[in-house]
């Protein structure tokens, strides 16, 4: 399985956030929603072993789980409106149990480090500072961690360094980080990390 | 320098289709609109040396110059707002002559063949049945030629038959337009084409 984890610094935690401005007054929600569609979608199909987490001003996080999801749709807008249903059920969100407000989407309260804690695979944090993934072998199981168009703050990077086996970089150019999920797919799609 | 045309088969050729169901109402201009920002935003930068082709069903192509963009950002709704704007001059685009509506952005009247000629480098068809892009040596100006969400028309894979040196595929999986650029820059940031 791969899994993504997105760090949304400024990112909602109501659901009152406008549909129309989601690169504006919604906390750039559209990076995140463009992150959700570069992880799962490929032309005509749904990239089933693939798991989303969407971490909300480190609050909340929405998880998307490939092999569950129904109502996914690629554009920006209708993604965002999954993450607003989700959050109209926050209040039954208690603990660290999720609750499923569409097939595939729930939420559950928990911010970056519970989220980095509770998941299971081999983390590996994509940076521009990274190692140049031509020295580093792909994890059957990669947990890739990025964020949105902020830095990670010093505390996140400080998880991290503790958490991740690898700190890479895709390319010589720093990438959105919708992008840099892509690119991350394509590498493992075809034969893993190599040169460049 | 690196140019995309992007083939939108269902896409306005009138300002009057709504910002707010780009994925809808208004043909499918999302997936047009994320080829935008794949082509031209890295993570604090635009590439320069970059020109998009939208083909605007065959009637007008919108042309993105990154040389000149100044009011590019990466969600779809404002790309798409650019996209009207241009539409609503295109009683001024006369004959082959194009028609600046914001820094960077022009409308002509244009379909595919037009522009497909009036373009200036190697075509490179990025296609799910192409040659692996190992069989394939980077050309110096690749121009990338894209279908929305639907495949090309037989007109039009019979045009680009004619008009490419190469088709190519990227990976093993066939990818959304706007992931296959992604993707094709990343190649060719990281020293070209290369096996897979």
């Amino acid at each position: 399985m791969r899994q993504f984890i997105v760090i949304g610094h400024d990112a909602p935690t109501t659901p009152e956030f406008p549909l129309d401005d989601l690169a504006g007054a919604s906390g750039r929600l559209d990076v995140l929603c463009r992150c959700v569609t570069s992880a799962f979608f490929l032309s005509h199909a749904i990239r089933e072993d693939v798991r989303v987490h969407v971490v909300l001003s480190d609050e909340y996080t929405v998880r998307f789980e490939g092999s569950d999801l129904r109502r996914l749709n690629p554009d920006e807008r209708s993604t965002a409106a999954l993450v607003r249903a989700a959050l109209e059920e926050r209040a039954e969100a208690i603990g660290h149990i999720p609750v499923e407000t569409s097939p595939g989407v729930s939420i559950v309260r928990m911010g970056f480090e519970a989220t980095l804690d509770a998941v299971d695979g081999t983390v590996v944090q994509l940076h521009e500072d990274g190692d140049p993934v031509v020295d580093v072998d792909p994890p059957s199981d990669p947990v890739f961690v990025l964020s949105d168009h902020n830095d990670f703050t010093p505390d996140e990077a400080d998880l991290l360094d503790d958490a991740a086996t690898e700190r890479v970089r895709l390319g010589p150019n720093a990438l959105h980080a919708d992008h840099a999920i892509t690119v991350a797919h394509n590498y493992l799609d075809t034969d893993g990390f190599r040169s460049y």
